[in-house]
């Protein structure tokens, strides 16, 4: 393979143009950045179609590591100068390393759907920082899966990447545009709805949760609307001691999806 | 007061310097960003010194109101153009409104000792965000304090100060240089020390926490060291369902945070 060095080519225009949606949307793959990131993206089965290293920031034997398990999976690998990799990362700090990955496509017929299923979903969260750490805390709390209704970041967002630690690879992600196809999703998987609402009268820790429970956080600037309310089958919040403060909506997400899961724990 | 316009202008050089560590620590003061979050230091009793604004940028009656509200507070308020208040703002898209206050100086001696009283505290956090969210968190929870040992960035850093929606605002918050800093606090306050760590034995949620409880949380990517976990009573962990898979620090911190302060709740 040939170096790759100048900020104009091909290579780094593509790699660049994978931060907004429509560059995602028409190429039909994503960004991975980072030796962590990358690392845990082989082993969680992400359909990598390529990488980027840069020699120069090489620091640890780890780095030459992953270059030969690359390697030995065949993946097309590009040397990259740190010119180049610095005009193509979306961070201040790029590290050695760069990949691009296959957008998957996830359908509500690919959903686990046992007797006790999270499934852990924002309603139009802009913010790629809480919706990363949020598919994070699904994936740690082992969620069926994560869905966004309404107009949310997306999920492949380098940004959310990062901030989900590499658990956007696997977990399945469904982006439903509205109300509606949430109610058909909720259908097919006969799962009901939980959504937490700082207005709701229901503490969350009192709750008896559903056993697939689609638990749907608000946004922190305005909630939930009529239409989502109405197909709600327990509203929750989560009390603050503190007054009137509110918490970080991921945290809030956490806090809540935790008690779901401990719940269903106890039932088996 | 007359216009400000230059991107080289004394004040915003100023407000500039308030980004560093060295700046906030040479003036004495800090920065806050937008509507929101003045007007929340303001009901709070921050010692807001002056403000800008920026009246192109004004889009409903609440600037009016607020303008108006820190007009009454003889507050000195200086009119800015869109191009200055980019040229100081911390943030990519500034809204119409800055300020500054003076630095708190919180010592040991101004924390609160009810006989239920959690402390929330971070080792070695250098993600502003997530330290943000945590003193959120804190808030949210009825926290009596915040505390950060060793090398974390700093409560009044802009990005903290803006993830955690104002609520370092009236909050008392410690910066522990070390260790030795925090045995002699727990000391003062008669205080246990609570540890969260992946690797520890007890399910957080089955554990019984002590009534004045400083809660620990360490960084991700590095744990807490020896001399911490000597000091230790408790050590908790939160499982994680989901196998290997870890969650995000202020998520972690906020689920097992919670759990304390329900536990006072229902002791009392």
């Amino acid at each position: 393979m040939s170096l790759i060095d100048s900020p104009q080519s091909k290579q780094v225009k593509l790699f660049k143009s994978l931060e907004r949606p429509k560059g995602r949307r028409e190429s039909g793959l994503y960004a991975l950045e980072g030796r962590r990131l990358i690392r845990q993206a082989l082993e969680d089965g992400a359909d990598l179609r390529w990488a980027y290293y840069c020699p120069d920031k090489f620091r640890s034997s780890e780095d030459q590591e992953l270059l030969g398990r690359l390697l030995d999976r065949n993946l097309p690998t590009h040397e990259i100068t740190e010119r180049a990799l610095r005009a193509m990362s979306h961070t201040e700090t790029p590290s050695g390393w760069a990949a691009v990955a296959d957008l998957p496509a996830w359908s509500v017929e690919d959903l686990p759907q046992e007797r006790h299923t999270l499934y852990l979903g924002v309603y139009e969260w802009r913010d790629p920082g809480n919706l990363g750490t949020m598919v994070r805390t699904a994936r740690a709390l082992g969620a069926g899966a994560c869905f966004s209704v309404g107009d949310s970041v997306d999920f492949f967002d380098p940004k959310v990447v990062r901030a989900s630690a590499g658990a956007v690879v696997g977990l399945p992600l469904l982006e439903l545009p509205a109300a509606d196809a949430l109610a058909a999703m909720l259908g097919k998987l006969g799962a009901r709805l939980v959504v937490a609402d700082m207005e709701a009268e229901r503490d969350f820790d009192a709750a008896e949760y559903p056993d697939r429970c689609a638990l749907l956080i608000g946004s922190e600037a305005h909630g939930l609307p009529e239409e989502i309310m109405r197909q709600a089958d327990l509203e929750v919040r989560v009390p603050m001691p503190g007054g009137g403060e509110s918490l970080n909506a991921a945290v809030a997400a956490g806090i809540i999806a935790y008690r779901v899961t401990r719940q269903f724990d106890s039932d088996e």
